[in-house]
């Protein structure tokens, strides 16, 4: 059976860095892979074209698909628009509400060949690898009422951060199985000291993990996380939190590894459908250069074989392929170093199909 | 007149570490200030005797009191507690909303003593002098509804993050004075691409700013400024955030220094009123052992004689008494490096008293 697989280039680098994306996708299908590859638009470049971040034809599109590969969205272009629904994020935000992408995968691990990328120091971050589990259709971006409206003669701005059972517990399955795979170790985040939608979270948590026998549970508050991924990053295996924690801490996780550029993240639901993209943004400001390191996309297409189509001996040629290029000491600026040689976007793209 | 100071050793390392401020106090009693110390009970230790994590006897001395100065509250022997109303940490958010100390300055500096501590890379972070001011008396920590509730047949838990413009205008305020005083540039953050909240928050920064024609005021997202932090931390002056995003990045940036145990903060109000209090926590694990720094709590009192006092040579004595000790080489275990003198809780006193 064909796979459908739709690519949304989206803002800023997005395009350069999904047009690897769609050169090895090419190469993949040359070398057996039965899919199908769709582009469609998101973001501000949607609404550039229909008055949308996300128009409905994109949405059919990606309803259709067994898998996205998303580049990025977003930019100052479109940070003026008053109205919030029209921004491009909320083109990512509807692809993941609408079709239940809850559980989002973060990998911060770091590159042997980059480790003098880090900004740390290199014994705190050697051989880092930790998963974050973000949960990602709940929490503070969703939840209702949220709003601006004049109370008492001034304004005020609110949102509401909500959880159920049932999206804790659906989460916290995915981490826990994540943790049986990995190192069996499993921290959930929290802020139970003080929110009552985290002291329900912990409950939950609590409540799984006599299933998971094999899995060591932990829980920290986020302040505390925040300075420990600082201070010790080495100590986490996999991290389970809500959406809005989830964003900060796995941004954070990512940047230790100094190479953000190179990480991939995947979204899926209940189904196994999933979108991936890389962990980093936009970057609006260096948009069009042909200097974007596309590699983060392209092993967000490893990511999709992986994990959406299971094909992971194609997944492992193409992290095979990345490894062999850093071995080989081809950079993009992003992770440029002392010694290394300094490649475009496109020359990266091309190294990386010359060792696929 | 003579200043009332109310001293609220808490929970943990409290104790120990508020007995060297108290000697501290009395040292500058002999040096000719005019204070008046009481003690006070608070957090976990108060709900041990009273059944409360802040007693009526203990928010009667602190409204009569110049200045507060806390140790930590909480612990894993109250974590349990079943009524979070019951828990140490309410004795601290009492305190601050009772006495409406909405303006929590959070410095983190890297003493150049201590430069290796840090997790960073020394050039990233030699000369690190941030300062995070955070709303304290608002945002989630407060926003009612609040609570667990069962709805469609299970329990959700639900928070409100809320902020009006008279709050937001009010800690602007604090946050564009401070970077006036420093290095003239005020980065806001938030999260105005997800949460309404914060548009209105970066909305009423914007219609400060031209009232501080001579602050360069930026925004940034919260996740890009945890990363930002991590990546080059230097790039900030002040930093203004809402209560939940000011508690997890300012603990993220006093870690950058790796010498936490060095950092004192500021709670205001309006009236210059204040709590002064390590940005440490109560380190349960090793309360009691005589080994917790006390520098923190001793440079608390030095920030409360600049802030609430008006005594600002007695505070640059207690600073350069600690800079001194820092130069003989003096380490608490927290500090500690190769070729530096081990001391304990006590003898850290002992020598900044000394050197006072
Ligand atoms: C673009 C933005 C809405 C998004 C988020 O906050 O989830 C991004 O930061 C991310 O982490 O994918
Ligand atoms: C103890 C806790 C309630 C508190 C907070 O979250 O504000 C602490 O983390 C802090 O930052 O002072």
């Amino acid at each position: 059976m064909t796979h459908k697989v739709l690519l949304l280039p989206g803002d800023g680098i997005g395009p350069e860095i999904a047009a690897q994306a769609a050169r090895l996708l090419k190469a993949c299908q040359e070398a057996g892979l039965d899919i199908e590859v769709e582009e469609g638009l998101v973001g501000g470049s949607a609404y550039d074209v229909h008055g949308e971040p996300l128009p409905a034809e994109t949405l059919e599109k990606a309803k259709a698909a067994s898998a996205i590969l998303l580049g990025a969205v977003g930019g100052p272009k479109w940070d003026k628009l008053e109205d919030l629904s029209k921004r491009p994020e909320k083109g990512l935000l509807g692809l993941r509400k609408n079709l239940g992408l809850f559980g989002n995968l973060r990998p911060a691990m770091l590159y042997p060949q980059l480790a003098s990328a880090s900004s740390l120091k290199p014994e705190l971050v050697a051989g880092l690898d930790i998963m974050i589990v973000r949960e990602l259709t709940g929490g503070i971006y969703f939840g209702q009422p949220r709003g601006i409206e004049e109370r008492n003669g001034e304004r005020v701005g609110f949102n509401t951060y909500i959880y159920s059972e049932s999206e804790i517990e659906r989460i916290g399955r995915v981490a826990f199985e994540m943790a049986q795979k990995r190192g069996k170790k499993l921290c959930s985040v929290d802020k139970a000291n003080v929110l009552e939608v985290t002291i329900l979270w912990r409950e939950v948590m609590e409540r799984l993990a006599p299933e998971y026998p094999d899995v060591e549970l932990s829980h920290m508050y986020v302040d505390n996380a925040a300075m420990q991924l600082v201070r010790a990053p080495k100590q986490f295996d996999v991290v389970v939190t809500g959406n809005m924690f989830g964003d900060i801490l796995s941004d954070a996780a990512a940047m230790l590894t100094g190479s953000i550029g190179m990480l991939p993240s995947a979204s899926l639901n209940e189904s196994g459908q999933g979108m991936y993209e890389p962990c980093h943004g936009s970057a609006p400001d260096i948009a069009g250069q042909n200097v974007a390191n596309p590699l983060a996309m392209m092993l967000s297409v490893a990511m999709m074989l992986r994990y959406s189509l299971n094909e992971t001996a194609m997944a492992e040629r193409i992290e095979a392929a990345v490894g062999s290029v850093l071995d080989n000491g081809l950079r993009t600026a992003d992770i440029a170093s002392e010694g290394t040689r300094r490649v475009s976007t496109v020359e990266m793209g091309d190294a990386v199909l010359a060792a696929f």
